[in-house]
This record gives C-alpha cells, structure tokens and sequence, in this order.
C-alpha cells in the first residue's frame, strides 16, 4: 500500500473547537475548519480551509514570533484588521504575515454570506503568541498551546 | 503601513522555470505555477497554485528526508503515481507525501483538459530528495536544490 495519504474534502470534519479560554470565545461561535493537513499526516504545517458566518472572527488579533502564517480568500468578503487599520478582501486576496513581525492582525467576515478562505502555518518549535487587544499570551505546547495571561499567571 | 503583505491572485506571476537539469526537463513543458507564499513574504513554507497541461507531470518521483509535501486537486484530473501503482484523483483529493516515506510519487495530467492544484511544501533545512526514476539527487542549497547524479558527481 502506498503511504501518500489520500482524504477526500466532503469527508474531513469540520471543527468548530475554540481553544481560548472561555471567557474569550464569543467571537468564534460561527467559525468552522476543516484540517485538510493533519488529515493526511503533515506534521511540519497546517493547511485549513476556513469558513466564518458573517460577523465571526478567523482569531483574537495577534502574532507569531517563529512561525509565518498566509491566508487566500476563496469566497466572501473579510476584513483584515492590523495595528494599521482596517482592509477589506475580496477573492483571490493572499495575506502573508511573516513570522515576529510585531503586528497583530485578525480577519472579520464583514460580508452578508459565509467567508470561505485557506489558511496555512508552519509548526516550528518555540513559537510564542503576542495578542494585542485580550489579556492573553500563548506559548507552544505541542500540539496545541498553553495560555496564559500576559503577567504569565493561568486562566 | 501594515507589515501584513497583501497580494491579489491574478497578479502573482506565472512561473514556467524547470529545475531540473536540461536533459530531464521535457516533461514539464507544460506545467506553470503562481507561487503564493512567495509573493507575500512567506520563508518557512512554499504555497503554491499549479497547473498541468494534458500529459504534464508535477515533478519526477521523488521523495523528501525532512520537508513534508501536501496536495489539493482544486480542478482537473490527475493521476498520482508512486511506487504501489497508480491511482486516479479527482477535485477535491487531498493528498499527503509526510517527510521521509522513503516512496517515490509525483503526479501527471492524465485527463483531457488542465489540472489546477494547490500545492504546499515546508522548507525545513537539511532536506535531501531522492529520485526514483532517474539518475538524480537533490541536496538543499537555499533558497534552491543542488542537482547531482546518484553518484555525487556533477551534471
């Protein structure tokens, strides 16, 4: 049998988990992924594909310091939202934010119609979480992350 | 200004360059590719969106030591190939080629019209690619691959 993984787009779930902590999850009840990577066996990065309801949020604003992270709108609007203002997408917009940047950013589904788009990470070890507007920071904690609040004391 | 980079599709350049050295190339005429991640700053992991005319294949089979490598068929028919056999993807196929399988694969346009793809690949160092088919090696050279014969000897 050969060992390239092989998943079909229909058949891989959708995952609605909020991992922030609670009190901070309100924004992401209309967001919804499908993890096309780890479906078939990549562990060096993630490849999603995203849909937000429109008012929901892609993430808390925030950045990496190790890791790059890149988004292509499929369908829908979004607003990407920087420590510079506010930009609205349209289809075929890619969005890079390279790794330690220092510049928080989030998207918004600002449109009447769900927002569809692909996003994509590296997992390089040690990456830390820098968020502008919540008490919050996250460090790696394979395979997810471990959040605090920004004097490091727990949730 | 934002330090997110922000780039739309149709502007991301067409990229015909092929590789590989002269003699190994003839196979990839009609393959094209819009390199995402590229356009928008990204260092850790290529993104890109490919084409295959009919009858062109997606690299020589191939496999890599450290780097993980992910498809998505978006439109077209391709036939993916690897040391099991062959077998047949339509829109929608996911597919995985995890670091180090130590199986070969690559992908051709066995259908009537273009193959359009999503392709992404990490860039950690230190990788090594090895060729099934052909008497050819790979080693890392950022931000490209040194081409050598099996034997180590020069092209």
């Amino acid at each position: 049998m050969s060992k390239a993984r092989i998943a079909q787009l229909p058949d891989i779930p959708i995952n609605k988990n909020i991992i922030y902590p609670p009190h901070l999850r309100e924004p992401f009840a209309g967001r919804a992924k499908q993890r096309l990577g780890d479906a078939v066996g990549m562990k060096n990065f993630g490849v999603n594909i995203a849909t937000l309801e429109p008012g929901a949020w892609s993430s808390h604003r925030h950045w990496h310091t190790r890791q790059d992270e890149m988004i292509y709108l499929i369908e829908g609007e979004l607003t990407l939202v920087t420590d510079s203002g506010r930009e609205v997408l349209k289809p075929g917009a890619v969005v890079g934010f390279p790794a330690n940047a220092g510049e928080a950013h989030n998207l918004i589904n600002t449109g009447t119609k769900p927002a569809v788009y692909l996003e994509v990470g590296d997992r390089l070890p040690g990456d830390d979480v820098y968020y502008a507007d919540v008490d919050l920071e996250a460090k790696q904690n394979p395979p997810s992350y471990r959040f605090t609040k920004k004097d490091g004391s727990a949730y």
